[in-house]
């Protein structure tokens, strides 16, 4: 069988349909499934698994940063969502309401959390007296819905899995401190864990989280061209504190109000790492993230002693990396398509030849490399070549997104690298929210951020000509 | 300052007003608050990272007996729900209905989900073809709401967490089988980890769950002598399967009915360790669950070496158990009945006098009894002593169930034990629903479970006077 071949034919290219080829890894990688329950998925046992590893890996950096874990409940009275008046008008359009507990009709609705910032607000306006109980620093695993039109797998679901920490601090200098902690802990979760680049930066006002005074985001680009907002952190300045009257007594015995921040990564995530990384032959997975490291083939299964040592092999290499080995009745070539698909990032193949010289073959699943291992140098190769190849997707993503990063001085410049090359576009800004509109009505695309890393293009906005205030990454947005 | 004296005033004392006692434990060591959302709860951070601890643990075993994690939407479909005739009518008056997403009606209600049977079974019907897809074991961690009259923190709240399993299997047997096994599961965590003695025991007809062909229990006592049902394991034969249509081809090429079963243990079960362990001074956690299982609080800290050394102990400590350093500038004695409070299972004091002696002093949660040990031998001393407590705390609880289980031979004795003496009734019954009625009528206990371990107390039903079935325990129950 070569090599080269295109194992798995049901997966759409991805050239000739990148929306079907994104559907058709996500089902037969089996990610997750459909369910009756209108624009919610099933996240069936693979697709968890990855999420567990997230989960366990962010949430070690959120305690290691000092935050606990709470859980406040799942819906949120209509009166309470009402509060904050931004935060209000950008949410209500798009919550399920419950009207009915039982029998019995409600006095007053419920919406079932799309974020939970009132509940918060509300727990630390009763806990927070002095300066003393600052800050708090509380983060929650929940799911939470918001009522899409249009819905795809772990991109955009009505009801989706996240974290959303909520902070306060006694002064507006620490949350914004913590909010860009955050935004950093995110970032290089991101590049270390996922291997996924990422650009930082602030969102537009236009673009900014309800209720916030600034949100700062981490962007991310796709096989496709298009950007990804991969988690974002907002801060909240003295807003919510004003409205739910949170405040405290400080050292001179004024009374003075919190500030507030909320931070939040969904299963969303789990679309990137598929649209980054993901190939013709199905997913691939960075090693550090994935529920199997290391999957092993036993290859003509039948001859002399290769499946005692395939097992011998899975035995030794178990405590070290998440091994798997598959000595089901399947062919070996169909295994090899199936864990391409699945994105174990390596595969060992061991056979009757690879016995007599005392050898197995690792197979990486991103190049296809083979590399030939003396049994007796397992332990240490594997390992190494994880590394190797967890760091190799990090490079090969950071040139993808590097190579496809245009420049605009103009307006014609904008529109036509947007028409015909995928990818971000930079350019100045006067800061207007009407040269923002004006962008977006003639480019489709949308102001991802105003990056940390500023450049000076020109003077000029690239839409008025008027006095550029900022450089910002424009990009077409799943 | 008299070590026997109450430390911590401001707890009820359990003999004067149990229920108010277990309110004040659970606001007063922090584990939970109210919120404003009509029966639902804060979880708190200490409170939630004991549910981690659990959650840790009880996954670590549901992973070593193959199951895996999944997760299902969080509505389900009106028309869904009335799939399966029996689980209808149990969940249909307690579910929560969302009738409104946006500004749009629903044509269909969704409820809430109240457990997740219904989800799942579709999706088995979905993704079972064959024996060989065949057995599935998966297990959900997530949020449930039940719309609850009357409610309390970890015992009843109209939201609660939990875990649900849902398993597909290609026999009865093998469906028994799991049931059992999960149990099995339960029993033995509650047991090892929580130090909580449990009856294992299958429910009668009439308490057992909507749409169970059977139901077994593990039930548990607490300090006021009443039960709580801590886990449950449902048997449903094809039940289910027949309702949803879920077939297999089977070796044969027959098509064939799955058999299925579900279990579940909820936040409820910290409620179990609470009013199985608490005294009047607070929280008592047994060490394997314990969030901190080691506080270090310098005496005189102030004096020369003191702070240096207990930092000292706190590193070496810290990466043998879950240790924390109280520097605060509380006084000592605001310490000891603070961390007494939240149950923290041992707490290191180490002073001048100490110094000078190279020892520190241990102090046990549970009886109060003062180890000293030789600084040097801090790092075999802590943990052992841990263990010594653990184990002391299954055997006290163990002793309070064993002295508190009754027998009745008749109806006046039954009564007479149930107005007088708190804890467990035993008596034989014929199993029929008139005499369970009736008993609850006059005793007020329902009857916790038919215990796998039987005894021939008689030959006759406690009640009617015709032929005994089975021996029962009765109780009044959380």
């Amino acid at each position: 069988m070569a090599e080269d071949k295109k194992l798995v034919e049901d997966i759409t290219s991805m050239d000739e349909d990148f929306s079907q080829w994104y559907t058709d890894v996500v089902l037969k990688a089996d990610l997750a499934d459909y369910s009756s329950v209108r624009g919610c998925m099933i996240i069936k046992p693979y697709g968890y698994a990855l999420w567990e590893n997230i989960q366990k890996e962010l949430d070690r950096r959120f305690k290691a940063t000092g935050h606990e874990n709470v859980y406040m409940p799942l819906f949120i009275p209509e009166s309470l969502l009402q509060k904050e008046k931004d935060h209000v008008e950008g949410f209500a359009p798009e919550v399920a309401w419950v009207t009915h507990g039982g029998e019995e009709k409600l006095t007053e609705r419920l919406c079932v959390r799309p974020t939970s910032e009132t509940l918060f607000c509300q727990h630390f306006a009763s806990v927070v007296k002095s300066y003393r109980d600052l800050p708090k620093l509380y983060n929650q695993w929940c799911s939470v819905v918001r009522w899409e039109k249009t819905t795809r797998p772990f991109l955009r679901t009505m009801e989706f899995l996240w974290q959303e920490g909520h902070t306060v601090h006694a002064t507006a200098e620490e949350a914004k401190e913590e909010t860009i902690r955050m935004l950093n802990v995110y970032a290089e979760f991101c590049e270390d864990f996922l291997a996924i680049p990422v650009i930082k930066g602030k969102k537009t006002d236009k673009e900014k989280f309800a209720g916030a005074i600034e949100t700062y985001t981490i962007e991310s680009m796709m096989h496709d061209g298009k950007a990804l907002q991969s988690g974002t952190s907002h801060n909240f300045g003295d807003k919510f504190a004003r409205a739910f009257n949170i405040q405290y007594t400080d050292r001179n015995n004024q009374l003075k109000y919190v500030h507030e921040t909320s931070w939040g990564m969904s299963t969303r995530i789990i679309g990137a790492v598929i649209m980054v990384h993901g190939d013709n032959n199905g997913l691939v997975l960075p090693p550090k993230v994935a529920p199997t490291q290391l999957v092993i083939i036993p290859v003509s299964p039948h001859k002399e002693g290769v499946p005692e040592k395939a097992r011998e092999v899975f035995q030794r290499l178990s405590g070290i990396v998440r091994a798997k080995i598959d000595e089901s009745d399947r062919m070996p070539g169909w295994k090899f398509a199936e864990y391409e698909m699945r994105g174990v990032p390596l595969r060992l193949e061991i056979g009757p030849r690879d016995l007599e010289k005392e050898q197995a073959v690792l197979v990486r699943r991103d190049n296809r490399e083979k590399i030939i291992v003396p049994l007796a140098e397992l332990e240490s190769r594997v390992p190494q070549v994880l590394e190797q190849l967890q760091q190799s997707l990090f490079e090969k993503a950071k040139r993808m997104m590097d190579s496809r990063i245009y420049t605009a001085g103009s307006m014609e410049e904008l529109e036509s690298t947007a028409a015909n090359l995928p990818g971000f576009i930079k350019s100045m800004w006067c800061g207007s929210r009407e040269c923002e509109d004006l962008i977006k009505d003639r480019t489709g695309m949308t102001s991802r951020c105003i990056p940390f890393e500023q450049e000076k293009l020109s003077d000029r906005c690239v839409c008025c000509g008027k006095e550029a205030k900022h450089m910002v990454y424009w990009g077409k947005a799943y």
